[in-house]
């Protein structure tokens, strides 16, 4: 067993360093994963370009990276030895369990909660992890090592639709076609929508999100007409504030808005109009058991995720893999850290 | 029986006439009611002041009223004939029965809904009205007519509690301590809230609220921290701005939000903070299935409404009644229209 | 327009007449039906052969079937003329529309209620029916006339599954793989489901589910045993009251169990064993608001209703049609009523 | 600091024997406990009648008692230190939190769980207890020792409600007018019911109830129908299988029963008629997230705990405690391990 790993470190605004760190050890309720394949995500690259999002400071050394599959090469005393070996997605919170959120379902919500590559707490661009042995979910063979890490957007998709409501029969509307809308618009019509329609400004991804999705889609700055679509679910995927604005017109009474994609800070809503129509309008923020559900339809094949991926990078490679998101085609960058996890 | 009656009609800006008007006709599933009282609301208020409230615009003469008890006089055919005599609640809307939301438990949302004192159909600033059998509700005889009028407005407190997820032990926070106020307060008290902290920057009004609702009272401008509250529902119930953004702070992650009061028709809110929480916020308009649960509340002395009555006014001076909410303590204005209905 | 019309009559015990009888006239609210199709319900055979279904007696001469597709030909004065020649998906029920249950959403438990088939309520084996215009839901041209009538078991599936909770992710044990067995695995599946385990003792059913819905199937009388399943939801769809033991131990702790199929007036239960896991026991009776998402599911392709047809009958045979589910490998008879509707 | 404590522990069938045991030491995350009172719960009786109730059954030493209030004399490392001299009411479970069931907010389901005075898990009629320090809850000093420890039963009543979806203007049926038929309209009644009608067959009891919980009562066995009362929620607190029979003919179609109160093993019941009218029927075990409002309640006024003792003992007369119970006008006996707590 090796005792020193590479690990890719953010140490300054926009630089990443590949450095040598001492592989962590587990603890009694622990498992040491040695990570296969680790997605790019979003907040990955704010962190990297912005040294924050909101109120969430870079302040020293931070790995990011935080959609990573692995395998189990050692586990704390507390867990079930044979699980080394395991395949397993990472669930990447760690939530104290003991808070009233942690009791009542709402984990997420956790005051004292320690995210991967959120600051201070390190993320997966790196050789081994360790997580609460829980917080590891076995997976089939027959998902590749970046459908693994992939099961964490997935995760968002599935917990926007559950935030808004999706259910079977829904007509879901969502904003941006990017890797957020692909994973809402997947997840939406793995829970039984039959009408979703995305908007995007962009013709190539309106194209390829209409396929991957089975979605209608539109282009929001022709003609588009939002109060006619009478939409059951509202999900902003892009940040951008028109798509909210249109989006909260599509809905039909009673219907919910979900905030995914992270916009402005602040925001002129039609309150008056929100309040007539009983519309209702929430975000997210992380997920409460998603990787369950993300595993079965992942496996089962209601959902594609490699067909997700538009770009692959090895370990030293991060920062180019941060920065690959420039290509507005550009869906899903993946690290692959270890070929053979 | 009498053919005609008196009608206080709104017949332009600011302008009340109180006239002749033919006595109505039931339909075949319709009472006819004798009215007894009619309390003032703040939309009749603004009706008459402004001429509109939003979209909804005075375009012709007006009857307005809409809290209202009175006593069923007589019968359509396809109602049972031992009613006449009963004293009723008035429930003011007239949804159609047969599109989707009316049939699936949110008949409040019905898009072709006639609502009384709703332009342009008249309410019950006269002697008699005719409404849907079903939508007049028994009341027993230890309520007063006063009270069986202010049952509307204790339903859009029911409403707003039910919207908000008000449950045994919530702590609710609500802005505004005026009608609205007091009867959200009065409706969380009812449905098991232990905390209830209502913030006005009047102390006269905070004094009375406190009384009335059990409720603790804050002054917002008085180095108030409404991010230590942590309140489970915010009910913001004073239409200003500032409040809203008060209450929005005042919420626990997760909790809920909704609009009661009729505030700016844009205002600005803080996004990311209402995402990264998973703050709900949504609004209410009417109501569905409340005036069981408000009688019952009311008759069994969970709820004082004839507390709220500040002022009486005869059917002559309606227009006395929709400028006494000038005095800011007054609390719940009440047209009396047939003494002894 | 033809003045009289064909209708197959249960005129007496396990007794069809084919009489003639004066077409119906709609009257103001409603649409008459040409009848296409029209698919044979268990209950049209418990009809047919006991006289009853628990209280329900038949006393007179009574029309059964009540899976009913076809295309208006005539309006009452209110509802849109446009909307003869629709192609529609009769939804068999009539309720009051007044009482509480109808105005909060659970119009299925109208004491009030008017259904199909439902003594003595005439149902749809004939030529023309009416029914409430708003209960009659147009279908696209790409369903077929059989498909149409269908929509009714689908509904029951989906209602099904609705109360049992089913969401994405499921777990879900169903009891009994005839049709009401089918449709509960259909909606299943289209509500997201990822695992659904049919149990059946006969063999060709078995393989004959697993086909139709993507279904795991289990020989209940081999060994198999139900406390290994931890389902999230189970669905008896038998009436055998051994499958319905069986499902309650398949449950895992917090599961819902929901009785679609028919069982027997009384049976002895494990009590103690529902109360410590906190298992739900309940049932369904009609439906609400599943006429749209069924529409959706078989129109998008999510459902094949015609693969579950294994025999047609025309309007003169209506007794073989009652009398083919004796072949145990029978799924769905259909009546053809009016080939082209 | 004391090393050794008194402990009243069942050593065989229906004997219990007062022992020296040392005191125990916190772990990490935990909280040392001085008992103050701890109320007789019908379970302990069981255990000391029967040595079993169901699959739990008694195999060594045990002690009883989970009603319990306290005071924090000592902490783990890792609790707040400013904790010691807390009064604490004491929810009595250890659930792993590791589980899905603990993750997703039913953490009473855990099927690691450790309970106090459930096989082989202590209790607490002894001097010290250790537990979870997150499950020691502050209580205010307006709070008697005795009502602290009932906070436990309360609970119950709380959960139950939570199950039948008890809301403001409920109507709650309840048969068993004992112990737990209180907590269930204490709680109702809080929970904003507005009536609650207890049956039981014993007048002075009837009598007792209706004073304690403003409810109404009936004698199931003088001419009472049930069928008449229509009621929403339905909680069996007596055990009796009549008396559950009794409560579902009580129930409006689509309403709830609950069995609270521990019956027969097998009981026959009416399946069609609970599928026809889709009744609900399910079971409670332990709790979830009840002692915050509990507290709120009894502080609050809203809920008088004090009012239900009607017996206490000392440490040294558990026996006379777990046997008081056959007085049918007892309610719940205390032991008051320490007076001054």
């Amino acid at each position: 067993m090796e005792t020193m790993m590479r690990a890719s470190v953010l140490t300054g605004p926009q630089t990443i360093e590949l450095q040598e760190r001492p592989v962590p050890e587990p603890g009694p309720d622990e498992a040491l994963v040695r990570v296969g394949s680790v997605g790019v995500c979003g907040s990955d690259v704010h962190y990297y370009k912005d040294g924050r999002i909101g109120s969430m400071v870079v302040e020293g050394p931070l790995v990011l990276g935080h959609e990573v599959g692995g395998t189990i090469i050692a586990v704390g005393q507390a867990v079930d030895p044979t699980r080394v070996g395991e395949r397993v997605a990472l669930e990447p919170q760690r939530p104290c369990r003991r808070c009233r959120p942690c009791k009542t379902g709402h984990l997420n919500l956790c005051p004292n909660m320690e995210f991967f590559a959120t600051p201070p707490i390190d993320g997966a661009f790196c050789d081994y992890v360790t997580l609460p042995a829980d917080f590891a979910h076995p997976v089939p063979d027959s998902l590749s090592d970046a459908a693994v890490g992939l099961l964490e957007p997935l995760s968002v998709g599935i917990w926007a639709n559950r935030k808004g409501g999706t259910v079977a029969g829904s007509r879901v509307f969502i904003t941006g076609a990017g890797p957020i809308g692909a994973v809402a618009a997947l997840s939406a019509r793995a829970m039984g929508a039959t009408d979703i329609i995305v908007s995007d400004p962009a013709e190539s991804r309106r194209q390829r999100i209409s396929e991957l999705a089975s979605a209608r889609s539109v282009d929001p700055t022709a003609g588009f007409d939002p109060s006619e679509v009478e939409a059951d679910v509202f999900l902003e995927c892009s940040g951008a504030t028109p798509a909210l604005l249109d989006g909260l017109k599509a809905l039909r009474p009673g219907g919910s808005a979900v905030m995914v994609g992270l916009g402005d800070e602040h925001v002129s809503l039609p309150l008056q109009d929100i309040a007539v129509r009983e519309v209702t309008l929430t975000g997210i923020f992380r997920y409460v058991d998603t990787w369950p559900v993300a595993i079965s339809l992942a496996a089962g094949g209601q959902v594609d995720l490699d067909a997700l991926v538009t770009a692959r990078f090895g370990l030293e490679d991060v920062e180019a893999a941060l920065t690959s998101d420039s290509d507005p085609m550009s869906m899903k960058s993946v690290v692959v850290v270890n070929e053979d996890s």
